[in-house]
C-alpha cells in the first residue's frame, strides 16, 4: 500500500489496482481491487475513481495489471494487446485530459522500450505507472506551495466539486494550499458546495478536509452567492479537467457560475492543475468536449426519485470558465496571473 | 373542494384547512386536513405549505378553522383568542411577508365587525379568508397576462424554486404566464433547476408543468451557468417571498446567483409577485430578516447522510437580488421596468 497524504485514495499491489471506492463515501471507506478491462472502465465511468489526476494514475496502473496478464510471447502480439485495452480505457470519459495523457505516456513508454523481453517491457511499463504516481504526489505539494503565497491566514476559502487528495494520489490541486497552509497554522475557514448532481463537494471535499483537522462548511450550489455577499469568502480554489491554450478551463459542472460571481463580488478566482492538465490542441474552451452524463443522476440520484418519474432531465457534467474570469492559474510550475495563450506557451517552453 | 387551476393545491371544508402535503411530491399526492394551531403551525413550518401567496391563505384559513372551535362568549374573549392563535401562527416562518399580511387582514376585518354577535363575526372572518383565496386566484391570472406581454412562442425559460399554483390558489406568479401562454400554444421551453436542499424546482415545479403538459426540464442548480451559455435560455422567471422599498427582491435561496448570471450572458430576469409581496417598512434588501434552517437538510436531506456526520452547513433560506439586477417586476397591477422607489411607490398611489 502506498501511503497517500489525506487520505489513501489509491494504491496498487503486485497484481491489482486497489481503489478507494468514491461512491460509497462519506458513508464507508470500501477498497475494491481490480485488474480486469472492464472493471476498471467501469470503475472510470461510474466514478468509483474520478478526479482529473486520479483518472490518469487509475488508467496508467489499470493498463498495466490487464497488460502484464497478456499471454502473448512476441512484441507485436503484446503491442497489439496493449493497444486493444489502452482504446478500452480511452472510452471511459471524455473530458479529463489527463486520461489520454497518461495513456499517451505508457504508449511511449512501450515504443521507447520495445527492443526489451516482454518482462523487462512490463517492468518498465509498471514503472512508468509508478512515476506518474510520484510525479503526481510531487505536483501537489508544488501547487500547494505555489497556491499558498496568493493567501493569507484566517480566509475563507470555497472550493467547487473536489480536487483534493481523493482525486490525485497527495495533497490534490485546489485543496493542496489548504493542506499546506493548514501545516502552517493558517486556519483557513473552507466552505465546500455540495456539487449536485453527485455531491463530491459535500461527500469528498468536507469528508478529506474534516479528516484532515480543516474547518470546513458545507453549502449547497445555490448558496454560493449569499455567502460571498455575507463576506465570508476571501479567495475561490477550484481544480480543472481540462485547460485550452488560451487559459480556458473545463472544470466540474457549476464552476464557470462560481467564477461570474466572484467577478461580481470582486472574490480572485483560482484554478489549480498540473501542467498535464493543458491540452495545447484545444485553442480555446469550444474546442472542448462536454461529457452529458446519464439524467437519472438528477432524478433519481439518492436512492429515492426527486424528480417526477417521466420528467426529463439535462445532465452536462462539465462547464467551461473563460479565462477572463480566472484571476490566476496555479501549476507545479507556479502561478500565472490572469492567464492567456502567451503565458500558458510558455509553460512550455 | 375549492378547485385551482394546476393542481388543486389548497382547499377547505367547512371546518378543515385541506392542504395537499408538498413535502411528499412528487412521490405521492396526500391531502392533509388540519385544525389545531399546532398543526398549522407545523405545516407551514415544515414546508407542507410554502410558496409566499399559498402560506398566507393558509394561515387565513387556519386561524379561521381554529377560531372558530373558541368557545368564548363576550366579544374580549373571543378576541383573546385570536390574537392568542394569529401571534403563534406569524411566528411560523419570518421571511414571507404575505403570512403577516394574510393575518393582519383578518385582524381588520375582526375589529371592523366587533359591534356584531360572535356567529356573525365568524361568518366575517371566514368570507374574509375566501376574498384572500379568490384575490389570489385573480393576482395569479393578472400576472399571468402582464408578464406574457414580456415573452413571445418559442422561447426557453429557466425559473428558480416553485412559484407555481402549488405556491399560491391558481396559475401562481412566475408560473402564471408560462400557464396563460401555454394556453395560447406558446410553446414555451421550461428549464427547472431543482433547488437545494428542498427540491422545489424539481419536485413541484416539474410536477405541476408536467402535469400541465408544459414542457420542462430539470436541471440542477449548478448547470444555470452553462444552459445560459449554450443559449437555452430567453428569459428568466422567479417569484418573490419579500420586495423591499427600493424594489430589492428575497426569493428562495440562489435567485441572486442566477440573477447575476442572467446579467452576464444578457438575459432578462423578472420577478414576479402579488403588490401583498412588497413591505414599504423594509427601505432595501438589508432590512430583510434571511431565515437560516435546519444544516441537517443538506447533510442528510436524502434519507441518507449526504455530508459526512458532524460536518457543519450553513442552509440560508433566502437570499436577496438587488433591484439593479431586476430587467421588470410584474405584479397584478401590471409590468414595472427596472424596478426602483419611485415606481414602487407609484403601485401605492
Amino acid at each position: 500500500m502506498i501511503s497517500t497524504v489525506v487520505p489513501a485514495t489509491l494504491n496498487k499491489t503486485k497484481d491489482k489496482l486497489v481503489l478507494i471506492d468514491q461512491t460509497e463515501l462519506p458513508n464507508r471507506e470500501l477498497f475494491i481491487e481490480l485488474d480486469q478491462p472492464a472493471e476498471i472502465f467501469e470503475a472510470i465511468k461510474k466514478l468509483r475513481v474520478r478526479g482529473a489526476p486520479a483518472i490518469g494514475i487509475a488508467a496508467a496502473f489499470g493498463l498495466y495489471v490487464c497488460i502484464r496478464q497478456s499471454p502473448a510471447k512476441r512484441y507485436a502480439d503484446f503491442k497489439s494487446d496493449f493497444i486493444k485495452v489502452r482504446d478500452y480505457l480511452a472510452t471511459s470519459r471524455p473530458t479529463a485530459v489527463n486520461l489520454f495523457w497518461a495513456l499517451e505516456r505508457m504508449t511511449t513508454c512501450l515504443e521507447r522500450n520495445a527492443e526489451l523481453p516482454l518482462d523487462k517491457i512490463k517492468a518498465a511499463l509498471l514503472a512508468e505507472s509508478e512515476l506518474i504516481l510520484a510525479e503526481d504526489q510531487a505536483m501537489g505539494m508544488a501547487i500547494g506551495r505555489h497556491g499558498l503565497t496568493l493567501l493569507k491566514p484566517n480566509m475563507g476559502l470555497l472550493t467547487h466539486c473536489n480536487a483534493g487528495g481523493i482525486a490525485t494520489s497527495g495533497y490534490g490541486t485546489a485543496l493542496a494550499p489548504m493542506y499546506v497552509g493548514h501545516e502552517q497554522h493558517y486556519n483557513f475557514k473552507v466552505y465546500a458546495d455540495e456539487t449536485r448532481p453527485l455531491l463530491q463537494g459535500s461527500r469528498l471535499t468536507a469528508y478529506e478536509l474534516d479528516k484532515a483537522g480543516i474547518d470546513v462548511t458545507v453549502i449547497c450550489d445555490n448558496m454560493v452567492s449569499q455567502v460571498m455577499q455575507e463576506g465570508k469568502i476571501d479567495a475561490v480554489l477550484v481544480g480543472c479537467d481540462r485547460v485550452a491554450a488560451n487559459g480556458d478551463a473545463a472544470n466540474k459542472i457549476g464552476t464557470s457560475g462560481v467564477a461570474i460571481l466572484a467577478k461580481e463580488y470582486g472574490i480572485p478566482f483560482y484554478v489549480l492543475g498540473p501542467t498535464s492538465t493543458i491540452d495545447m490542441v484545444a485553442t480555446s474552451g469550444a474546442d472542448i468536449e462536454i461529457e452529458l452524463r446519464d439524467p437519472d443522476e438528477i432524478g433519481n440520484g439518492f436512492g429515492r426519485r426527486t424528480a417526477p418519474e417521466g420528467v426529463k432531465a439535462y445532465n452536462p457534467a462539465f462547464d467551461v470558465t473563460k479565462a477572463e474570469y480566472i484571476t490566476a492559474f496555479i501549476t507545479e510550475k507556479g502561478v500565472i496571473k490572469a492567464p492567456n495563450k502567451a503565458a500558458i506557451a510558455k509553460l512550455f517552453e
